[in-house]
């Protein structure tokens, strides 16, 4: 007898175990366990097996599982060591925006695409979605290299200017760019991100001692998954992604988390959720995309266009660091998400992309997803021993040059 | 711009800061958290507010929670524990079962139903849902005593009865019980029952330190989950409640949980999860069945039926335990929960009940739910309380009795 909760427990199970064997199957073969997490949804997916649906259920629980990978991960990150790459960070998100928006748009005009239609392939280029890294980097211990600040603070720079440029080609499409508006939204958007960055840590600081004399059992962390729950949706609802609003609460609490052991305690919570995220996400991979010509070929152009237009213009950014860490930087920053769907469904509810384009720009945000797990595994270890064989290399002049002693 | 992720994140988190919110000002009245996570539903739901509306999302999120809290208390409770009360839990299930069927039925006759719908209000009466008594014996400390455990295993009982009940009647208002389809739903349940209890723990016990070579990092808690969710949907595929399941994957690790400190990192989930399941639950009041004199005036008797029934015939059940323990156990089985209504919808679908029945089980199922936790955080101290000075007078006799040596 198949009811309706049996449906729901079956169906979380089934993401969940899946997800977890072929996880641990990819850590095995010395691969990051979210591919095959994705890979998990390829296969029990609407698009193989069909033996799970993808629905308005399945995509909470995904959300809940990627807000609260982006809340560890922002406990994890103290505010001052993203001020510290932030002119780092800024330049390469914004090169790495630039150079897709224009890469973008000069290939949609190339297939043919009229103006606007090419400008909203441009847009869809643009912002990047910083879940899978995140969660390559977070699972191999490498989120307090300062690669991986660089590459947290970039997406949320990121992901403000993708927003802006959607906006304006939203409005330049209609035919008149609505200035109030988006300084209304640019205004929102800078209180938020500015609040988060100075005001929110420190009142988190000031205030905790405030907390534990409440005596509610366990106040600090009920605070947090409120607080989470609360940017996420601000985030969202003042056009950034609920994630950035997540990462930001987490970050918020870097500072105190050893007292109400905030990552400790949310650990169960990402071994459960966040699964569900990375399952879910390769559910949305239809096959049958891979096999029409039509998609397909402008398809791995496009793709072609997307790696290398951010590898390129973020690497560019990262000028100065050594071109491993301008490749590894460069990789983290290519996965798009939710936003490049955003954008295309935008299009397509405006009537100025067709369907081709439409399945065009899903194909590319699933394949630069899927890419950079593997790529990130190898690139980041990689990057991370020139800054060790540096440090070694400057030892040894040092050393050379009588400035210190050789250790006996 | 309210998206469909921003309304999702929304709904999240206005679920739970009310419920904690709530929750935590019942603390401070001495009143368990749960009346205040049912308020804030009430409060936050289309009954009253309208800021929140049910439906398949948030109650996939409630589902998780009440599988999450009847796992921890799984977890809590040893197969031996529930094998030394076994006898009694089945007295108490049982009279606690032929009562409220007896007593609605002669309710239903009574206001004027036909004998078929009578027989759905009994039925609908009989089914306890013991989510509820299991959370507040949890916040509470209590889950250890040994009413605590004929509560618990009763319901177990009472949810396997229920269900036969449940194919009887549905069989006879038909006009023909299906012996083999009721056969083997019952030597499906009794498997299913006996695996859980007798082979399952056992295999957990001889296999754990199996998992641990595996070297998987929380392979233990990973398992641990993946087992829930498994047993959960089983449980309710099989026909009897999920939460039925959850409880049975806890026990399997209950004498395994230390090894990979499952309560502990259960909590988490608990402390995030569990509220959504109440707040969802308070949801469903809509407070204008309350003004509708049609359904509020049968609706109260019933409601008196249906609890001084269960009271009563539970109490009888554990007659020999003192009064004050029979009652403690009699108010735990009290409430009715989603059984009843699937026995109501059922009712309905069949076109045997009408929509006034319909809304007075509902009625039923939330005021015998709402008025527990109350009862039984006086009931369930003033019970324990009766334990504890009969062991004094048992220790006075002994004195008296020269036995033993008075402490000096």
């Amino acid at each position: 007898m198949e009811t309706e909760t049996s449906r729901v427990l079956i169906d979380l199970l089934l993401v969940f175990a899946g997800g977890k064997l072929m996880g641990e199957l990819f850590e095995r073969l010395r691969q990051p366990a979210v591919i095959g997490e994705l890979l998990a949804g390829v296969l029990i997916g609407p698009g193989l097996l069909g033996l799970v649906k993808p629905g308005a259920v399945l995509s909470t629980v995904a959300t809940m599982g990627v807000i609260v990978l982006m809340f560890v991960v922002g406990l994890e990150t103290r505010p001052s060591e993203l001020f510290r790459v932030g002119g780092r960070a800024f330049v390469v998100g914004s090169v790495g925006i630039v150079l897709p928006l224009l890469c973008g748009f000069w290939f949609g005009t190339a297939i043919g695409a009229g103006k606007p239609e090419a400008l909203f392939i441009g847009t869809a280029l643009v912002a990047t979605s910083v879940g899978i890294t995140a969660r390559v980097l977070a699972d191999r211990g490498f989120l307090s290299a300062t690669e991986a600040r660089i590459i947290l603070a970039a997406a949320v720079i990121d992901d403000v200017l993708g927003m802006l440029v959607l906006s304006l080609v939203v409005g330049s499409t209609r035919g008149a760019v609505d200035v109030w508006h988006i300084a209304i939204l640019l205004a929102q958007v800078v209180a938020f991100v500015g609040f988060e960055m100075w005001v929110a840590p420190k009142l988190v600081a000031q205030h905790a001692h405030w907390l534990d004399r409440l005596r509610i059992p366990n106040a600090g962390f009920v605070v947090a998954l409120i607080v989470m729950l609360g940017m996420a949706a601000l985030s969202e609802t003042i056009g950034l992604a609920g994630i950035v609003g997540a990462f930001f609460a987490g970050m918020m609490f870097a500072e105190t988390e050893d007292r109400w052991e905030l990552t400790k305690q949310a650990k169960p919570l990402y071994e459960w959720l966040v699964p569900y995220f990375f399952v879910v996400t390769g559910m949305q991979v239809q096959p049958s995309l891979f096999a029409d010509p039509k998609v397909l070929v402008p398809g791995l152009a496009l793709v072609a266009i997307a790696v290398a237009t951010k590898v390129v213009g973020c690497g560019l950014g990262a000028a100065g660091m050594g071109w491993r860490r301008m490749i590894a930087i460069g990789i983290g920053m290519v996965p798009r998400g939710e936003v490049g769907l955003i954008v295309a469904s935008t299009g397509l509810a405006m009537g100025v992309i067709g369907s081709t384009t439409y399945a065009m720009v899903i194909f590319v945000v699933v394949v630069s997803t899927v890419v950079v797990p593997p790529l990130l595994a190898v690139v980041f270890p990689w990057a991370l021993a020139e800054e060790r064989v540096s440090a070694d290399d400057v030892a040894a002049i040092a050393e050379s040059a009588g400035l210190v002693m050789a250790e006996e």
